[in-house]
């Protein structure tokens, strides 16, 4: 076993919790701190690198993209001067695809930064930034050149819509009517792209290292269960509601699927198994609500969204919208966006 | 001293030397290129290194962008196969401030990293490709993490206007009617800003790492010289025209002054001994037409724009315009800007 590791899923029950949502994923990143806290300690603990090196992998661009990367530089500062070290330098790679607005980032760097030394009680090493654009389904890094790689509502994208779906009339993703090759196709897929995945990132991690994914899945191993898919059946209704009405044709909604792929915590356990490169320190399911904004007390959501939205159903179609308008626009033309929704 | 070391100084004659508009620049490009071909060289003959750090500073986003690290590329594994040794891994970080459009660059990558594999006879060496916001007059790299740095056409924009220039009334650089403290507070700064340019890169470099550098210059030691600014002190005539016209206001053209310093051979020199950290193998002027269309044979310059532009005061126009508009525009004003030109 090359590298130790920490695995970490979260499966999504209800509607929202599909939504890349800048609020959803700020749950998400609140819930999921505690393993990351336990992961960086023992990296840090057991490497005492001098320089350390984090990725993240689909960082995106928007508030919460620099979010665990301020989390993880005070864990370490709060280790050194427990254990009275002097701080290490951070190399931060922020990796996504090149279609990013990496821009957007850079231009928030600054105002970061100084915001990072002025919550800090003391100084702090020095932090050096990258943007990487490129597929975390290839190599992004150099050999051995990462201590903590984490990735967050990123890896339940699938590198490309499977091949040989193309009976999967009326539906969007693996449906209750779906024909059983389908969800065969889509879990193949994910086997595919989650090895190469581990094989790349166990190449590009140092001894030691460790790894936190976070990823939309299912407490279920059935496939086409409501915890998997419900959310795309809905749109598939909508979808096929506008077929009926003439606004799209029937052509164009049978070959729409979506490159997604919420797994089991077994598929999971069994992928990495069968990779051989990571041992799992833990694999666990949570579930975020549906509604983004019923406990926005508890997780200090931000001040400037929460005192407008309010609505549930509202919420959820705009949680829907955010994760799949840019794949219906590419498809189905900018027409039919309002209606869907 | 600690690293050997490449300078090279493009000091420009005539009107479009002064611009950084992509055919001028990609004119710089091939007139340098022996100097980086003889550094390069050097340095991978005296290192031999499995890993290959490259950093472009300002590395604008354009045509030309890539061009440089397309060269490196092509020379590192040219010795390689005379050597008969195996290809290095290359790390290519592109740095320029955080307003530069990274995502153009990001999203050029793969079509640059398709034609050069095609250009090459055989498989090169893996490529990974960095975007890193940032002054080069601060700490921009770890400690000893390049072997090359090469910055072209961006070393003479300055860190800030220089203070106490607030009298050099009718002019917007150094002119022969600006007072003498101007030249001195523009030489100040320029010392300043190109001392802690050397030291943090002597910080940044690995023993025996290289720096070629390429900035607009004169050959004059005297900064009001007509080859240090003379397009500035024409600039500065259609403006104090614009006062008379009443379009612009005499205390707008009174505080605005280009951060841009234009060295002359010796001032260089004087700089880097007395920093210290580097040795200069080649100091060198080099003049570029004022009118970058003239050769665009030998040059073989982009097809799309060398048909439609011929005319040479046309030309030192846009030239000009590609260098100033920004300033121009953040400082007067959009509805000056036709006028000027």
């Amino acid at each position: 076993m090359k590298v130790a590791q920490v695995l970490h899923m979260n499966g999504g029950v209800g509607h929202a919790s599909y939504a890349n949502n800048s609020l959803v994923q700020q749950k998400v990143i609140c819930l999921t701190k505690p393993i990351r806290e336990e992961a960086i300690t023992s990296l840090y603990c057991n490497t005492v690198p001098r320089s350390l090196a984090v990725a993240d992998l689909g960082c995106s661009s928007g508030p919460n993209t620099l979010l665990v990367v301020s989390e993880f530089i005070k864990i370490v500062e709060k280790l050194c001067r427990e254990l009275n070290h002097k701080s290490p330098e951070y190399k931060v790679f922020l990796n996504d695809l090149p279609g990013n607005d990496f821009n957007n980032i850079f231009k928030s760097l600054d105002s970061f930064k100084e915001k990072l030394c002025d919550e800090m009680e003391s100084r702090i090493g020095p932090c050096y930034f990258y943007g990487v654009p490129g597929s975390f389904y290839g190599r992004v890094f150099p050999n051995q050149s990462l201590h903590f790689v984490h990735s967050s509502y990123s890896l339940h994208w699938l590198s490309k819509v499977p091949e040989g779906v193309d009976n999967n009339r009326g539906n969007v993703y693996i449906g209750s009517t779906s024909p059983t090759n389908v969800a065969r196709a889509y879990y193949e897929q994910f086997q595919r792209d989650f090895s190469l995945f581990l094989k790349f990132r166990a190449e590009e991690l140092v001894k030691g290292g460790r790894m936190v994914l976070t990823f939309l899945g299912r407490r279920s191993d059935d496939p086409s269960s409501k915890d998997g898919g419900y959310i795309w059946e809905l749109m598939a209704t909508a979808l096929n509601d506008m077929v009926l009405q003439g606004i799209i044709k029937e052509e164009k909604l049978d070959t729409f699927n979506i490159p997604l792929y919420t797994p089991s915590p077994s598929e999971v356990k069994l992928e990495v198994l069968k990779e051989g490169s990571f041992a799992i320190n833990r694999l666990e399911v949570s579930e975020v609500n549906w509604n983004a904004f019923d406990d926005r007390n508890a997780l200090e959501f931000e001040s400037e969204r929460s005192d407008t939205l309010s609505d549930g159903g509202y919420n959820v179609a705009q949680c829907m919208r955010a994760v799949a308008e840019p794949m219906l626009v590419s498809h189905f033309g900018e027409a039919i966006i309002e209606e869907v929704f």
